[in-house]
């Protein structure tokens, strides 16, 4: 049997695993991201890490390489342009660092939600599929492409960013990036927080969000109780991002939207919400295009990074 | 030196090429499309031609094969669904089927939009630059990814077909398609011409677009003797088409994009109108794109559907 290492790489932690060409989480790790100095121990404690475990394991012949998520834009050739939440302001090729300071071991980088895109793709929600779009509704909303089974990255390492489509370009509330109107506007856990307080705002009508805190969870638990106020904003959010699946199939018509993030927790209820408005907004060559939730959790990172080392 | 037989189908002719694998267009003609019986003379007599071809200039032995570029999805093994403008109602493999005909020529088989991006892509507009969309604004619009110097064809053949992303969910007026609010409405010809004569009825404003007749062409050449009316009318063109690119760019974030079809022909003066509402709705990482005009007019598909057969 034959090994790689995934590497999912956040500003708080720094996610590894140990996967068999086959597809198998053998074994899984974590270790701080020291984001001190400019962030230059990440890479060398990362390496650290991964030679300690094939001492370990005594497993050094049979490891075919590694892959590396990480939290910024980075090209089909692995060269990262900025990370901000890992203190990262250059421009340098992640994958080529890596692998010198693994004796020459391949490295195959990517960006974080574009490599959980291709772990859902190849052993989670998206295994029996073709071109996949994954969609991560968490703080904000990220995303990734999966064409012929590999990442579809961009020009600049941002394809895939459908947190930022816009959709409304009169939206009065400004968004994160500094634009108006763009989808984790309304779709992210942030956005549903947001669109249910405007309901609160907008009448007296009683709810069990007035008696909680209002999270994306609360909502969807209210929504489940038949609270009306709730179900109202799951509609508006159904309503936004069914339209966003919508405007995205119509430019790269996959077979699969793997929703995936705090929000996709919700489960299987949140779907008719969405799938509404994809079937009424999509173009009918498009329209067939099957929504799910992700079924890997926080190891998709993990699994993604290891099957562009395999893969390759 | 080599041959590929570039073949651009049309509901009312074929425009037919044989292109050296320098991208030279040596010769090109055409023969009628005979829709009549289900259009089940199109594929035979193309195969005539191409024989008689081949036999004209002696040139057998150094054919690498034919592309084919049709008014149809067509997906990436060469399957076609349907193509209206020939009267094809059968699912069946168009490139497979040629060949046959033509004596186990290797044989590529795309959509005419998509096809005709790639010949931009390759010889055109697009030749020095990475990821490409082409957008095609004609009657409708249509439109082509080329990633990684290929067709992108999505899963049901409709990757790139954009004329349909819906941006106004609430428009009043119906699409062809029969959704609402879809990109073509505002940004083809006919589109333009429906913008012009909604700022027509809308005032009594005095514009040169009051002694003519209205269409895309004496729209811009109104523009272009500064026209108040039409300006105003390009300006909202500019805005659907500046934030369509802008979503476009959200998820694949392309190099350039090319603009063809009749409307381009107005020239680099329709550039200003679009790229305001570009740059201001498009996510940050996606915003360097360019956007230039088509530069192969109606070779573009006999181009693109030589390359298919050359580059595989």
């Amino acid at each position: 049997m034959r090994y790689a290492f995934g590497i999912d790489v956040g500003g708080t932690s720094v996610k590894l695993g140990l996967v068999n060409t086959e597809g198998e989480l053998i074994d899984k790790w974590e270790i701080p991201t020291r984001t001190e100095d400019g962030g230059r121990n990440v890479l060398p404690d990362i390496a650290d890490s991964v030679k300690a475990k094939i001492t370990e394991k005594g497993i050094t012949e049979d490891i075919v390489g590694a892959g590396i998520g990480l939290p910024g834009p980075v090209d089909e050739d692995g060269v990262i342009r900025k990370a901000v939440n890992l203190h990262w302001d250059r421009t340098f090729n992640v994958a080529d660092e890596l692998s010198g300071m693994l004796g020459g071991m391949k490295v195959k980088a990517g960006n974080d939600a574009n490599v959980a895109a291709l772990g859902e793709f190849w052993q989670g929600a998206g295994k029996n599929y073709g071109d996949m779009v994954m969609v991560t509704l968490g703080t904000g909303v990220g995303g990734g492409i999966i064409h012929n089974g590999r990442i579809y990255a961009g020009v600049t390492g941002a394809g895939g960013e459908i947190g930022h489509l816009c959709l409304v370009p009169d939206e009065k509330t400004a968004c994160n990036c500094g634009n108006h109107g763009c989808l984790e506007q309304y779709a992210s856990a942030t956005g549903i927080v947001r669109l249910t307080k405007e309901e609160l705002d907008a009448s007296d009508e009683d709810s069990e969000l007035r008696h909680t805190e209002v999270s994306a969870k609360s909502m969807w638990e209210a929504v489940k109780h038949g609270d009306a106020l709730a179900i109202r904003v799951a509609e508006r959010f159904g309503f936004y991002l069914g339209w966003g699946l919508a405007v995205i199939a119509g430019v790269v018509n996959p077979e699969v939207f793997v929703l995936g993030g705090g929000v996709s927790k919700a489960g299987e209820m949140i779907i008719p919400y969405i799938e509404e408005h994809f079937k009424k907004h999509a173009f009918h060559a498009c329209r067939d295009a099957k929504i799910v939730i992700a079924t890997l959790g926080n190891n998709a990172g993990i699994m993604g990074a290891a099957r562009m080392a395999i893969d390759d």
